[in-house]
């Protein structure tokens, strides 16, 4: 991967004073090329040996181009909050809109390397993170976003020769720390961890560029060109970018499915229903009180046609929690800040820390439910929600959150009822609208993308709960007890959790 | 994964009956058009739980489609020869060609599962796989493979039913054995270990269909559909198939290279030529008997320029080997047979067993070198080889292949010399063709090429080692050298393999 880099490359003062202005020119044109058309995201990430120009690289790029459009974001020692989240989070968090390019100091890589070193992955676990970041990489391409990643190589030498010419210059002598020759020890394992990093990565959608650092005119030349030449290439790109995915196939011989399969005519007694209530609701106020809860955070998922009562049922939950723990996010159209955005960022940037519970009354099912059947997205882009959506929650998972998912099931029937009812009742009726009505025509393409979301996304990990919910009390009083009871699976089977930040 | 799979799905006699033939025409059409214009090879894996109609499976498709173009390849404990080969090999020499269906009964997914089942393989390492498996789904999906993965399922009772109803039968007993029953002990643990798979490998290109096996009519007519609907569809499919890539990007801004930093006026008096070609013939004669050498196998692979010099350097390492142990594979334009299967099938199906030697004049490095320069593929195709490249050599690695890259680099100088040389000498004349003189005209791709390759396939574990090739007896002892350098390392170093087929 380094030979190139080991070269010693250098670019003399004139040459670099001819070719710098056409650079600038060509990148602050390409800048506001990607603003008023492009509208697709640049992600750049700065990666590599110590002392090889990474800060001066970001420092150049702020030179050459238009600040205002550019964003910068260092990560160093996870923050408290950023430690209570999963490992991706901060990264989704920062993640540029379209439009605009986000220069990633350290990134999504720089803790697994450092890991390898420190000796604290093992190489299975480095390859598993290697494929979830292949994974989010293949998201961020599919949605559109352009991704650099540079890594800037110094050899064992040439590092050893920047450190002491920094050093010896008062201006940059302060950024050489007793830290800086330690690594210049590691250097070794460094490079047998990046080599291998960079070889599990350098995937044809988003390849490595490997750059040498020793010489600042040959590296910040480089960097223009690289930048420059890539944004040009995908500005002009017409072509679709996304990842072959294979088309539905019609799988149902017969009228039996999930959702057939429901006796909704399951039903509670009013006095059953206030004693279980009253149960259920007690021992939840319990378990989110248990000490081991401040490890875990806990998602609620909430989907279900319309009027199937997720309101009412989410209402009997929150009843038995403290405001202050919890966070109802109701999940409507996308902002136009979100719309900005991968599909997945507007639930990722309400994941709750730990010993908090956040309750979605809509989810990231919107995709592949009314998405999907509305044709709000294309087909390629539901098809492959389903992966992203299981890597969502996986990663969840592995951070410890306990993810509860339901869909409230009613018959066409009962739905009609409850439409005509909340016409009737003046304070239900901002509950119905023309929409609510549409939606019912379309009953039989929402009925198998349900049949398919449940196949595709019940896992062991996260299993869907189907609520027969023709009878409020029964679904309130199932939704309550499943919760307790996952809780105290969840709580009382604290398995070895895999905590990655520390 | 596995809810609409437990619903007890069942097709009366009367349906079926007046189902079948439709499917079966429509079955018999496609596969025609397959054949005459479709020219993609179609992949079927037949997998489940046992009892869960894998066989019946097999039969029906037989039954309903043309026989003479399916081919199915039955997997179990694998060969004397299978296991002292990678483990993706016997897969790899079991696709169907274009136009052909393969169906696999038992594949890649059967032994990883079967090992984390038996405790022998570690969540982490079941996840490697995966990610290994997804590649290589993804390289079929790459070469327009339709990928169809059936999951036969059946649920804990289901399968007990269905044992009792196959041991009641007399026709059927003999299926029955003790592995039958002591299979539904570990139904649980298949269940978590299939349940993950699935997930992991459950990729938009190429999705799982999970179907409930108690049934013998639902189950025949839900496969029959499912090929049927996906085999038109794929027909009618025109659209690119292919994995997004990211543009190559022009980095070089100076005239320094890989290639140019060699320096071309090494070179070897004859008397010192003599002595050490003795020497490291002599060494790597020993090391070819090596006792350890019996648990490795040794590919060299060399490509360079025309006239550069690989078949006298070739003669010169054969020389020292027994021939029973080695195995010259010239690789020229691929064959009819060669061309209807993906790139890297003919590399794989001369990949050595244990104690034997692989030499590669001419490799797999073809498609990011002539293929590239000359246009024989597209830039989409010859972008994503060096992921496959850098996938194959590694699952070649991990099995404890031992592999040798060489670059024979001469001047353009000293090639005209030769080329001159050859035109002049009768018996090296049929050496040089209108083709090579047409090729270094194209001198400045083909050394770009050369670079990038470099650049994006020289890994730790399989590095180039670039030869000063204008003096034949330098660039010969450096070869041998290397080679037996090579070698002592890494059988004196043995580190514990990771075999995977036992």
């Amino acid at each position: 991967m380094f030979e190139s880099a080991e070269l010693g490359h250098r670019i003399d003062k004139k040459t670099y004073r001819a070719e710098v202005p056409t650079v600038r020119e060509g990148l602050l044109d390409a800048q506001f090329d990607l603003r008023e058309n492009g509208k697709f995201p640049v992600v750049i990430l700065i990666s590599g040996v110590d002392g090889a120009g990474k800060s001066e690289t970001i420092n150049v790029l702020y030179e050459w181009m238009d600040p205002r459009f550019l964003s910068t974001l260092a990560f160093s020692t996870p923050s408290d909050e950023e430690r209570e989240h999963p490992y991706m989070w901060r990264f989704w968090r920062a993640l540029p809109p379209k439009g605009r390019i986000g220069i990633f100091a350290g990134s999504w890589y720089s803790t697994p390397i450092a890991e390898r070193i420190a000796g604290n992955l093992s190489k299975g676990d480095l390859d598993q993170r290697m494929d979830q970041i292949n994974r989010f990489e293949a998201m961020l391409v599919n949605e559109g976003a352009l991704v650099l990643k540079f890594w800037f190589h110094l050899s064992r030498d040439g590092q050893r020769q920047r450190l002491k010419a920094l050093e010896k210059d008062p201006r940059t002598a302060w950024r050489v720390t007793k830290e800086s020759w330690a690594r210049l020890k590691t250097y070794g394992k460094l490079q047998e961890a990046a080599g291998h990093v960079l070889r599990m990565t350098n995937t044809p959608w988003a390849p490595w560029i490997v750059v040498e650092g020793t010489d600042d005119r040959y590296r910040s030349l480089t960097v223009g060109k690289v930048v420059l030449d890539a944004l040009q290439k995908r500005l002009a790109d017409t072509r679709d970018q996304n990842f072959p995915v294979a088309p539905p196939i019609a799988q149902k011989i017969d009228s039996l499915d999930v959702l057939t399969a429901l006796d909704l005519t399951l039903k509670l007694e009013k006095r059953d229903y206030e004693t279980q209530l009253a149960k259920w609701q007690g021992r939840l106020s319990e378990l989110a009180r248990h000490p081991e809860f401040r490890n875990h955070s806990l998602i609620l998922a909430f989907e279900g046609s319309d009027a199937a009562g997720k309101g009412g049922s989410i209402r009997r939950v929150t009843a038995a929690l403290d405001a202050r723990q919890y966070q109802i996010v109701p999940v409507a159209a996308p902002t136009e800040e979100e719309r900005a955005q991968p599909y997945m960022w507007r639930f990722w940037r309400h994941v709750p820390r730990n010993g908090r519970v956040a309750i979605f009354d809509r989810t990231w099912y919107g995709r592949v439910l009314v998405e999907r059947v509305e044709g709000f997205c294309t087909e390629a882009d539901w098809l492959r929600a389903y992966t992203e959506i299981n890597d969502f929650e996986h990663e969840l998972r592995e951070d410890g959150a306990i993810i509860i998912k339901f869909w409230l099931q009613i018959s066409d029937k009962e739905q009609l009822r409850r439409f005509k009812e909340r016409e009737k009742i003046a304070f239900k009726r901002f509950k119905i609208t023309e929409e609510d009505w549409r939606n019912r025509d379309k009953s039989a393409a929402y009925h198998a993308a349900v049949c398919d979301m449940v196949d595709r996304t019940s896992s062991g990990m996260a299993p869907w709960t189907l609520v027969e919910a023709n009878d409020k009390s029964y679904a309130r009083v199932k939704i309550l007890r499943t919760i307790c009871e996952r809780l105290e699976q969840a709580l009382g089977n604290e398995k070895t959790r895999n905590r990655r930040k520390d």
